[in-house]
């Protein structure tokens, strides 16, 4: 008898290789979670927690959270800052047969500065909400830093997914012309965008704003709180690179209209 | 200046004092929901991880899980057998207002057995669609025994619950009983279980069958798979109390549809 223990249940669990379909999934679950199911720890008894926390992205596809001082969370990660989100919505019927993706991740707290300004301006360009109470003196912004994932796209369509599956990190070139961008398209461009979410979602939504941009696409906010994720045709590279993305975009659905029509 | 770093974070924490009516909405988010969002931990490196499982609900209160060995959460568990649990939809609009349930326990891998042999029985009444896949033999039940909840029932509304608050173990001779009242209420009184289930609720669900039975009340199932929880007026504590429980509440019923009508 050999003494190996054979592979580790997560090396034999079926695990589907990712294709771009799944990465694509997986983005788009994360883009349009409002919220999420956040795990931490509470050390130093390894007594897991489960609770409810809003969020939005970075520019890198990583997350932002906006977490109270006097929750039980914010207390776990002060000391133990790993923790893990769960998103993707149940609807009627079997769960478990419906796509849901897990991160992990380790997490910081922001302390005052440019990155903790623009987190906080992501945060609350998603969730306008919590402009409500993002001022108090006891939340503090918090940023996730994805490690690794796991795709469920439903029974026995399970994805390992690593970070460079989820996340690309934009140019400090790209990052300063992002709110230029949004603004652009926002005031000049309301029909151009209006056009990419209808050829992409079935949607009476007409009034879309984009609240959050990165190299991989875009989420966009309707007036009734509806929440998409649109990405580019491929990752941008470099600040000009956006500009000939939504053109692009355009161009598809304007196609993609012209053939649906009779 | 005092030495004393004075209360923590948790004895600060504006915890309100459950009442009937916090501990009725923490029974009912665990009893209507399907699904929940699963908190373990990945030993040895402390790493949560949160993903989706199916629930049900055990006569004590406890929950009952179905899991595959060849998930990352029963990994997770076989090291480490605590988990946290996160119940409540999220409607549209800001999920942080709506109410939800952490709870906190002890994970047990039931053993086959009459105790697995009730747990997965229970589990199969809450969640038919699971048949299709619960001989599977990577499948097995597990206990969450609950230490302690916390009730969010919308900003700044948040309570600390004890096992208390949540769980009444039944005596043996009030278990041994559970499955002839189920099986009475639903094939000789189902005009009774609609009539109890319409006062209380706003639903156009006419077939419910009851599902599983505990001594502070039942959770039932409609054929298209809506799930509700109804309280008793109060705690069963023997066999024959289940039978005055169901009479008081169809006389309620009665007396409030009798004082609705014009």
């Amino acid at each position: 008898m050999s003494e190996d223990p054979g592979p580790t249940l997560s090396e034999r669990a079926p695990y589907l290789k990712p294709d771009d379909a799944a990465r694509a999934l997986a983005r788009r679950l994360l883009g349009e979670s409002r919220h999420a199911a956040l795990a931490t720890v509470t050390m130093p008894d390894g007594q897991p927690l489960a609770t409810r926390v809003a969020l939005s992205t970075l520019p890198s596809g990583d997350v932002v959270l906006l977490l109270s001082d006097l929750s039980e969370h914010s207390r776990a990660l002060a000391s133990h800052p790993r923790a893990s989100l769960l998103v993707g919505h149940t609807a009627p019927g079997d769960g478990l047969r419906q796509p849901r993706l897990t991160l992990r991740g380790h997490v910081v707290r922001l302390v005052p500065g440019a990155d903790e300004a623009r987190a906080r301006a992501r945060y609350l360009a998603r969730l306008p909400e919590a402009a409500l109470y993002a001022d108090f003196a006891d939340f503090a912004c918090y940023s996730l830093t994805i490690v690794d994932g796991l795709l469920n796209a439903g029974f026995a369509r399970a994805h390992r997914l690593d970070r460079a599956d989820l996340c690309r990190d934009p140019s400090p070139e790209m990052e300063a012309r992002e709110s230029a961008i949004i603004r652009h398209m926002n005031e000049d461009h309301p029909d151009s965008l209006s056009r990419i979410i209808a050829s992409q979602r079935t949607t009476d939504q007409t009034n879309w704003r984009i609240a959050t941009l990165d190299p991989l696409g875009f989420e966009a906010l309707s007036d009734t709180g509806d929440l998409v994720r649109i990405d580019f045709a491929q990752a941008v590279v470099e600040p000009e690179g956006y500009r000939h993305a939504f053109v692009r975009l355009v161009k598809e659905a304007r196609t993609k209209q012209a053939r649906a029509k009779p």
